[in-house]
């Protein structure tokens, strides 16, 4: 089957067409503007390419209930023009295919549980840390949608004694995301984390609250795998780092032996790569066709 | 159907009699002692009343995972004679009927989700702040298992900053159970909870820690309903307080009505009372019958 897949992010906005095994064919990038003029854009890209449904992973927050009258719309992002902007409205005003539509991280851990580092397990988490904080949930095999969708970036953590860093979230300044996002650490420093790469007490920090996010969500889902993506997760130094720290936190307390020993499989970049959210898509229409 | 249902607590096993309607019919209580003496106290109630199928919600960790070899085995717990004590095992040899068996916070919050304050729901939660705190999810219809089952007692929070009690939890000083359950309560207070119900700051503090917990719930599950339960929410006023100081946490961000107008009927008291533990044992037979 031919199917589109959109991964819609607050920078750029991809759209590809692939089929239900999660292979990519053709793709395009388009910036994220005014919706007036990425809109049609996207419209322009699906209308030269031929689909039978389309699956859209989308940054939020977003409604993800198909039985509200506001499926598909975004809802409180600052972003210009975005702000109650009804995303699967515009595009189902005109392209008549089955549309599903959830958000990008639930996409993207949809799309690991199915071809990438969850293959097979029912219970996953997919982190990105980039501009924001996001996690998509899978738990005994569903996607975990609740009053809204998971807003993990916003977890209340712990501060560091030494970090005197205010933080950033408009909503809970020292919240996960108002510091340890990518804004975050540019803020704190002085310059964005990809001129930071070789300042050892950066990634400490950084790794120090990511743990604390991580090893809370395990105590709260017992989840099988934890997929670390986003911008911040270029900085590979990351991952041991994490490793170590979640180790130490949990301090023996869940005793299997997939925390215990196993703590470099349990902690993981994506398998997919950075097609995770755009393979999310493709996921999504695979997981609805399956009746989950 | 005449079902049997075992709530198996720390310091009591309520054996009952019921039906798949969440009817209890017969019930007794028996403490939890060494398994030697307990156990058989156990097989007599169900000797003497015939039933079709038995539903076990016990005390933890246990291996919950019926493709486990452990599967209803007690396993890293501190209460003499029941360390890797093979609970559903003991049952098995002697009582020859269909058995299932989750923990005690798993089955009440599946009975709460069928009968009580979160009927109809698919995203609910069931704390229990006693000795311990505890929690059971059900997302998405579906109770979370995951690796182990959620340790949401141990979750990681932030200390009040006039508070010096160091929290008594063996693994991580000063989690969520560590500073907030009744043993802290008492070591902190030098005395217990319930000779303290007019000590205002008591109750304070301890809204100010389990808001944070749930509040961090919120955000990973965003859950329709949480249901507080166990001994120290016997304290009445944390209600409004824990409230309160969730609201303030949150911030307006989850922008939803049942957050930020209703919160009055999103944190509740069990629907079910104090059977929810009991009636736990049934709903998990009803559940597996239904093939969740």
């Amino acid at each position: 089957m031919r199917l589109g897949t959109i991964e819609a992010g607050g920078m750029k906005i991809i759209c590809g067409i692939g089929d239900e095994n999660g292979q990519i064919g053709k793709k395009a990038i388009i910036p994220t503007l005014h919706p007036r003029d990425t809109i049609p854009e996207i419209l322009n890209f699906f209308a030269s390419n031929h689909i039978e449904a389309l699956g859209i992973g989308t940054f939020g927050p977003v409604e993800i209930d198909p039985a509200s009258p506001q499926y598909g719309m975004i809802t409180s992002t600052p972003k210009d023009g975005w702000r109650n902007f009804d995303l699967l409205g515009a595009l189902k005003a005109q392209i008549d295919v089955p549309m599903v539509l959830d958000t990008d991280v639930n996409a993207a851990v949809l799309a690991e549980a199915r071809w990438g580092a969850a293959k097979g397990l029912d219970n996953s988490v997919y982190i990105t840390v980039g501009t924001g904080i996001g996690a998509g949930i899978l738990a005994q095999g569903r996607l975990v949608h609740g009053l809204l969708h998971p807003e993990v970036g916003h977890m209340l953590i712990r501060r560091h004694p030494d970090d005197s860093f205010i933080g950033n979230c408009p909503y809970h300044h020292d919240c996960a995301e108002g510091i340890a996002a990518g804004p975050a650490i540019a803020k704190r420093w002085g310059k964005p984390g990809i001129e930071l790469t070789h300042e050892e007490a950066v990634w400490d920090l950084e790794a120090f609250y990511l743990a604390q996010v991580i090893a809370n969500l395990l105590l709260v889902l017992s989840t099988q795998k934890v997929i670390l993506g986003g911008g911040v997760m270029g900085q590979k130094t990351l991952f041991p780092k994490i490793r170590h720290e979640v180790t130490r936190l949990l301090n023996g307390y869940i005793d299997k032996k997939a925390i215990t020993e196993n703590m470099h499989d349990l902690i993981v970049a994506p398998g997919l790569g950075s097609d995770a959210g755009l393979k999310g898509g493709l996921a999504l229409i695979v997981n609805q066709r399956a009746g989950k």
